[in-house]
This record gives structure tokens, C-alpha cells and sequence, in this order.
């Protein structure tokens, strides 16, 4: 394949790209091997929508796609995404530098099942969103915008101006996040599985809260941690909504 | 290495033996290519434990213990360990049918952060608590106690017997989590990552939840799922408490 095509692989994320975005797919592949049920709904999904499907001798167990490369969204599209959004409470997650791309698939993922509005990514401190993230995320990596950014101080600045409040998420930090009303528009940041948040970007952030009490073994999984502080927003947004 | 020696990797997993179960481990190997903090953490947790360690020049990156095997506890176990306790807030988690050793242990790494009391395990439907999953645990599988159970359904009632309510989870179910009040003791089932709990187990929950009202996106990793609810039940003790 050309290098301005980029892999997908595994059922969700194949049946996510059919779903929500098939006009990405430039071809598509269908294990031989198999004619169960999934593979079934693959085909029936890439007729419905038109796409050709080659069925391929080398696959083992997964389908693969390629997909036409797009230019990532940046931060100019991000203000032009907060400026036109009319959603009072928009709920952002920024990734600042989750380095496992097994790491980042899960995140989007605990992201996607919680109606995040955006995702955005330190451009240069996070891993990629290659084959095997968008794999883990379940098909969840084609629900959620995301934008990448360079410079996530200048970022969090203009965040300021628009009143999103910025929770940074650190096991050490001497607040609970239950001890927070979440309320009008918020962003959780997400920092390294070994390290966490970088000091420059703790500093940035409004506030800083941790998910537990546990003294001796409190460190969370960053997906697991994603999706605890994303449920607990949502769930005083429903309490607030009833 | 015998037949009745358990491998283990990782430095997490390793440090929590050393720290918490020193007298389990037969053989440590630390690699020789490294020399960094975290070798020298695991030298001197050694030491101090009376541990006597190899140097290897086969192990790229990660130290390596193997362990004399344990029998599993069991159901009279289990029994055992609730009659003793003095906790009148028991959490358990029971795990029905994780198929994926890394997501069992990636399960017990959240039970292990929130607290969990212990972990019942259903001994034909689950992956093995082998060496991968102790690493993915990131040593949180030294801190639980962990029992095997042949007959789900008779566990259940034994649960039941000692006022301990059981609350499964569905992304089918009805209703939601956050319309619950988990006070006295709590019992918690998670299913397969592709088909959830299974029927006859659902039959004998006394509540079937929900973690989240998306209709088309909805499926959480299961460890997630397993961090949402248990901070849930944590987050509703804490307000109690204070």
C-alpha cells in the first residue's frame, strides 16, 4: 500500500469506520477463513454503503481496512470548533503525553462511551493514533474529534478565556475528585502512565485532583482513571438534568 | 525451572511480591543491561527482605521471580474468610467469564487501588491468574485475596445468605448505577469482554445496572467498567463517612 494510506484492523474499528465514516475507506479486506456472523455484518455494512470488498486469503482472524490519510486538526481548528459548538457544557479530554499507543486507544475509548465532545492530543508528547489505537478504542477513535496541538500552554490559556475549567488528574494531588461540582463547560487532562502530568503543565491546570486515598497502591491504569472521572462528571450533569 | 515454580515479571509486579510476600519467592533475576533506579529499588527491597538475587545477562528489561506454587482457596475458603471478617461494608468482586489475561489482570489492578476485600473468581470461565495478568495487575494481585469457585449459583446464595447484595453488570440492563445506594456489604460481577455475565448468573444477581445511557456506543473495557463502579460504591461510603 502507498504511503498516503494508513492500516485499520479489527472488527469494532472496522464496523465504526462503516458506520460513521465509510466514504474514508479506499479498500477492504475480509478473511477467507471466516463466515461467521461478524463477518456477515461486515459485508451487509460495506454493501449497504457501496464499498468493495476483496475477501483475502492472507488474513487470519481480523478484517483490515486502508483509509485515505487526512490532514489532523490543529488548534485553529480547535477555537473554531469551541466557538461554533453550542453546547454549554462541553466536556473535553486533552491527552498530554499518554505514551502507549495500547494506552491512548483505551482512553478514546472510555472517551467515545462517555459522549466526550473533543479529544485533544500534545502533539508531540503523546503516541501516535496509529492501527493499533484506533484497534483499541473499539471503532471509538471515529466518533470523537480530535485535535492536536503543539503548544498545549497556549492552549490552556485560550481554554481560560472561553471559562472551560482544566482538571489535570494526578495521584499525588491533595484534593478528591469527588470534592468538585463539574459544572458548565470542563477539560480533564490525562497525563503519562509512568510520570503523569509534566510539572509545567500541573501548573496550568485550575485545578488538580486525585481519584483515591489509597496510600500504598493508588495508581490507576490512565484509561480506568479516564473513565472514573469522565462517569463522575456525567454522572452530577444527570443528577443536575432530573 | 519445576513443574511447581510460577513465573512472574515486571518491576511492579516484583516489588509488590518482594514488598508484601517476600517469602513466596524461590529464584530473582534481575538484568544485567540495566542499572538504573528501579533495579537498584528492587536490589534493596531484596536485601532488606533476605532475598538473594541472580544478575542475567539473558533479561532485556524487566526483572524475573519464580514463585513456589500455591494451592488456590476455594468456596469453604471463602466462607472462612467472611465469617471472620469484621467488616460490616465487605466489597468483593466477583469475576464470571474474563476471557483476556491481561484484562484480568487489569481488573484486579483497580480492585487492588479501590480497596476490594477480595476477588472470587469463577474457576472454569476465567482466563488463569498466570504471569501475564500478575504483570498487567501491576502487583495489585499480591494485595487481594483471591478465591476460586467451581458453582457460581451456590456462591451466590451463600452471598445472599449473609446479607451481602449482588449487583451485576450489563450495558443491557435497565437500570442505571447511579440510581443505587450501595450501603452494608456489596458483592459486584463483571462478564466477558464480548458477551457480558451470563444468563443463569444475571437470573441470580439481585440488581442488574448500567454504567452509561449511550444506545450506540456503549461497551467499556471491562477493568474500566470495574474502576466506575467500585470508585461509585467508594465515592457514596466517603460522603457516609464524613
Amino acid at each position: 500500500m502507498k504511503n498516503n494510506y494508513e492500516r485499520r484492523f479489527g472488527f469494532h474499528s472496522i464496523e465504526s469506520i462503516l458506520k460513521n465514516n465509510p466514504y474514508k475507506i479506499k479498500k477492504l479486506f475480509i478473511p477467507q477463513s471466516r463466515n461467521d456472523n461478524r463477518v456477515q455484518n461486515i459485508k451487509i455494512l460495506a454493501e449497504k454503503n457501496g464499498i468493495r470488498y476483496e475477501i483475502s486469503k492472507k488474513l487470519k482472524q481480523d478484517p483490515e481496512a486502508y483509509i485515505q490519510t487526512e490532514n489532523n486538526l490543529g488548534f485553529k481548528d480547535l477555537k473554531e470548533f469551541i466557538k461554533k459548538s453550542k453546547n454549554n457544557n462541553l466536556l473535553l479530554l486533552i491527552l498530554d503525553n499518554v505514551i502507549d499507543p495500547r494506552n491512548l486507544g483505551a482512553c478514546i475509548r472510555s472517551a467515545a462511551v462517555l459522549n466526550v465532545d473533543a479529544i485533544i492530543i500534545n502533539k508531540h508528547h503523546c503516541a501516535p493514533l496509529n492501527d493499533i489505537a484506533h484497534n483499541v478504542s473499539a471503532g471509538g477513535a471515529e466518533l470523537i474529534e480530535t485535535f492536536y496541538v503543539s503548544n498545549l500552554i497556549n492552549c490552556f490559556k485560550y481554554l481560560n478565556e472561553k471559562n472551560i475549567n482544566i482538571y489535570g488528574l494526578s495521584e499525588d494531588a491533595r484534593k478528591s475528585y469527588i470534592d468538585f461540582t463539574y459544572s458548565g463547560p470542563v477539560a480533564v487532562v490525562m497525563g503519562s502512565e509512568e510520570l503523569g502530568i509534566r510539572k509545567k503543565t500541573q501548573e496550568r491546570c485550575n485545578f488538580m485532583i486525585k481519584l483515591n486515598d489509597n496510600k500504598t497502591f493508588k495508581s490507576f491504569n490512565v484509561s480506568v482513571a479516564t473513565g472514573i472521572i469522565l462517569s463522575e462528571i456525567l454522572r452530577q450533569r444527570n443528577l443536575i438534568a432530573k
